[in-house]
């Protein structure tokens, strides 16, 4: 058996540390610097950061996006207010309600909409519902983009549900676990700050890092005093510079898109060699297909990493890591497995 | 003016990754692996802890160490209740009220005792105060081994705080940020679970690591569902791999107890050297002298970094990366210092 | 216009205090006694309290049934936990995430089941679903009765669910904020204990007193340092004997079982005159038919007080103040306007 | 035995309803009534505590005063801020953690002062000290008036250290739960708004009435959704009149400053007479002296309840209840028992 995994498809933060960032961290690696944020490597990476956002915006790193979103969430929306995101937001299904507990008591309410996007009409009804003293009334809208489903806001989707937001009094947060990914499919990171977004997370991790993502504030009353919140989170490590040397690597060569560019083009390479039904648009790095219990568990037996989710569909999702070959080996072996199903002799999948 | 500072002794956490360590880190970064702790290298380095302490336990890698101690804080002691903690404890000037958040409105009591440590009289006064419901009661004894202080728990001290808790139903809390330094100074770390200790954090950072820090839950009643509890915490990252590493470097060798024994060499080293009142018993790798504000101003202009109390006393520590030359020509330094002092023509400091 | 309403049936916390707790109020005003729950009225009624239920368990009384089952959630369950609750639950729809936050972000899980009783097959479904580190997992299982439609858990039903739920380890919590309706419709008050729940609110304000509801907790562990969790709650006030006075008033007497089987027998009769289209069984003191718009605002127009929900339903509530004149007065509005819809000249709602 | 304590001196808690809060109870109890707080009594409860303190502000009642302190701690101060309050005072020592709960893990710090008085010296000392992201800097500055300590702020010196706050940005909390004492003896409550508190407190229960304290807002940006806070804050009961009604008896007539007056008048009449060291001005309604244990055992064994503290002082408290005749008996006992101590024969006490 092989001592590392070769064929993981189960999610982009499976993948290891891509070179550049690899590289950075090394050169940080040398004498003393100063602690919890106040080193130059940290100075410089949120620099960066600023630039390629066009904001003038405090910037923190923090190593995990559970936490940096959860946080951020938290400094926007009071214990007794509520958090308005789509039906199939990390934030409600898969932080262990970290929001909840950094917000003390916020809830989150699902809205739907099409392809994992809020649709407009769905924020709109939910605003409309009179404000009620035994009912947490909505104080944010937090948006993912790429969606969790992989796909896209377009930039007037988004437009359209800030400024509804705005109307309202409600601040906005955007979640971009994989805003890299997004940006390498024409989304413009500076559409953010300029449409009124509040707080926007970038992750690092998914686009090749180690643990590290950045919370960038736009608005300026809700950063004041951040770093202490941060502190009392649990989110200010020491050696910072090992947090940020990795966004200095890959924001400084521009090299973070060239490989976020990759990781949706391998998924686009594997959509078309795809076999099963593909249920969302194919938009970023992640494919979402039907495909049933038998065949996936004959595939995971061959050696395929994929993730399962509860609704009979399966997840396959590409990283900065991902090879052509693998992704050609994939449609190869998926080919055969489909072939399989219209078999007479195929015995019924449970 | 180099890029690096040269002379840092301000803290253990300016240093940066000690060798063993990061080599560690290159070599877990080869193909993919599960994420959030599933993968092997934190199995390992989960398995060296355990045996390290010769304890069957649950040992979670974390990337803070205030979040490893609020959250540890947070599952033993419950909103309404209060841990006891020495004076000048981490836990309550350092963390910007951490564990009081994690805790949801715990309260921290401070005890008295010589050199940093928790006196057993000072314990037992604590628990002789009757309980009265418009009082927070302790639940939880919070010990630091090293203290803040550099001191040492000897093992009859530390037996006899905790088996004074264990009489009234306290659990006992560890904060080993810096344990490598005490083990290598002669501290037994089996100890802590033969004595009944409940949880220990063991700081990773401090002993040469990126930023990492590991809880080991002795107690089973606590470890129940702790993954969660962390997961909420925003402290399970994805790339767990990365944050495990550096313990299978520094562990398997024995290499952490050699950095942390040179540490503490160092400083001894320093005290020898040291023409300022020396306050405390140096012990691990922390050295309090007395100087004036004038005297220390002109150390930091001279670039040497250290870290000034608010008691007019003033700290310099040693780490895995403090050299012998460094420590000499401080000593050189310190001896220009304190000389000119004694002159008569020194203006007053204000 | 009369100063005060004479046809309220919006909820049975319209109507004032019945005299017989006004009389226990008055007669517990003399003289001074020991505050915060240290008096003789306190005591007597915590009696009265577990002799009715047959448990030795300790009472604590409080100002808001909110902030009984808040604070009786929060002591079950861990903020990275789950609570289980019917769909149409109290805690869920109006205490404005009140269990949220005094459970620090637990959160709450909406089972389904017909009549507002949660049914055996949703709860077991509930725990069918393997464990997660990165959901909350279920701790609790919430329970009221009567439920939020008026309906009644039969003995069997309720014993199956704590079953089912104690098999997996959940405590189970009772919402009794008309628990007196319950008993006053057959059930027994006995058999909560008896079946194992954990922890009881009753509801005394819908019973006929001024503010007041009673905390019962059967299970020991979850009774450890309760006084101090309410303290900090800020649910224990000074002037205690007022607090408690009035279930003396209403339980060494027996009379709150005849007040509030007055207010089922005042729903029965209502029921028999209603024209509309009854929606849920009426088992206590709750009615809910379906109702136009139009309907509701002629109704609402002619003074008579009731509360709309959502779902083009209207709740009509009776209490142990609701005369036979009034619901008998009510019966004929209410022909009339059924009446009136079936005429053809009507105009059509909105 | 009597039923009831007749010389009760421990707190102005244990004393009952004055009979104008009882009738105007007894009076609000006739048909239905609106709830959570929609009803006319507490409409015009509020419109009574507005023009009494000269202040366009909203007013909500709750039932308890540790919760009133609490929860509006909670909405002026954020979770990594503290709160800045008198070494004495009651959110300190005697609230069970309730503002660190309610402020989800704020801290308070005490600060110095004679007669139970924050001096503005001790102020200006804590915000000179310059903020770090490792410690909880200062947000709101709480004060008592009267104190803890039944000392008064004079005007000059609440304008002091309302000035000194605002400057630096911190909010102020004025707990009143003794305001109406404070009035009696010459404290103008409309200077509260003039100087520019932004939350009060006024304690209702030990000017008379059952459990109920008035959280007036005089800050527009701490109102936002307040009625929300306290619903999720389990402090908005449902039949809100009975909570509302007594300040309509007492203030509508003005009868509650005449009781306070009596029982500030009771207490001097006491002082007068009290033949043991007073250790701080008597200004409004309690006394403390110091007493030796022997001798207070003594007094509590003839009938007398006071309450004891831990530095060897004895409390006596005076309430609208208190009566001549038992001040003066109290007296006479006191002389008594001060006269036995200088008795040659006198056991020395333990």
């Amino acid at each position: 058996m092989s001592t590392r995994l070769r064929n993981d498809f189960a999610s982009d933060n499976t993948a290891g540390i891509a070179p550049e960032a690899m590289r950075a961290l090394i050169e940080a690696n040398t004498g003393f610097e100063a602690a919890y944020g106040a080193d130059r490597t940290t100075a410089r990476a949120a620099d960066l950061v600023r630039t390629w956002l066009d904001a003038d915006a405090p910037v923190h790193f923090v190593s995990c996006g559970t936490a940096a979103n959860a946080v951020s969430i938290g400094a926007m929306c009071r214990s007794f207010e509520t958090v308005l995101a789509h039906r199939y937001a990390h934030t409600i299904h898969s932080e262990a309600g970290a929001p909840n507990a950094f917000g003390h008591g916020l809830s989150i309410r699902a809205l739907d909409g099409n392809d994992g996007k809020i649709s407009t009409a769905a924020l709109e009804a939910a605003l409309r519902v009179p404000e009620d003293p035994s009912r947490q009334p909505p104080a944010v809208l937090s948006i993912a983009n790429a969606t969790e489903l992989g796909t896209l806001y377009r930039e007037d989707e988004l437009r359209s549900l800030v400024e509804v937001s705005k109307a309202r009094g409600l601040a906005v947060h955007v979640d971009g676990a994989r805003l890299v990914n997004a940006v390498a499919a024409g989304f413009d990171p500076r559409s953010l700050r300029q449409r009124g977004v509040d707080v926007l997370v970038i992750g690092g991790t998914k686009a090749g890092m180690p643990a590290s993502e950045a919370i960038v504030i736009f608005e300026p009353r809700i950063a004041h005093r951040f770093d202490v919140r941060l502190k009392q989170a649990g989110q200010v490590i020491s050696k910072s510079r090992f947090l940020s040397a990795p966004w200095l690597g890959l924001l400084s060569s521009g090299r973070w898109i060239e490989l976020a560019a990759h990781a949706n083009a391998m998924t686009r390479r594997l959509a078309t060699l795809m076999p099963f039904e593909i249920v969302y648009p194919v938009e970023t790095n992640a494919i979402f297909v039907r495909m049933d219990t038998a065949t996936h568990r004959h595939l995971t037996q061959l050696g395929w990493v994929t993730h399962r989710l509860a609704e009979a569909s399966v997840r396959f999702m590409c990283s900065w890591a991902t090879t052509e070959d693998s992704v050609d080996e994939l449609g190869a072996v998926l080919a055969r497995l489909a072939a399989e199903i219209d078999k007479p002799s195929r015995p019924v999948p449970e």
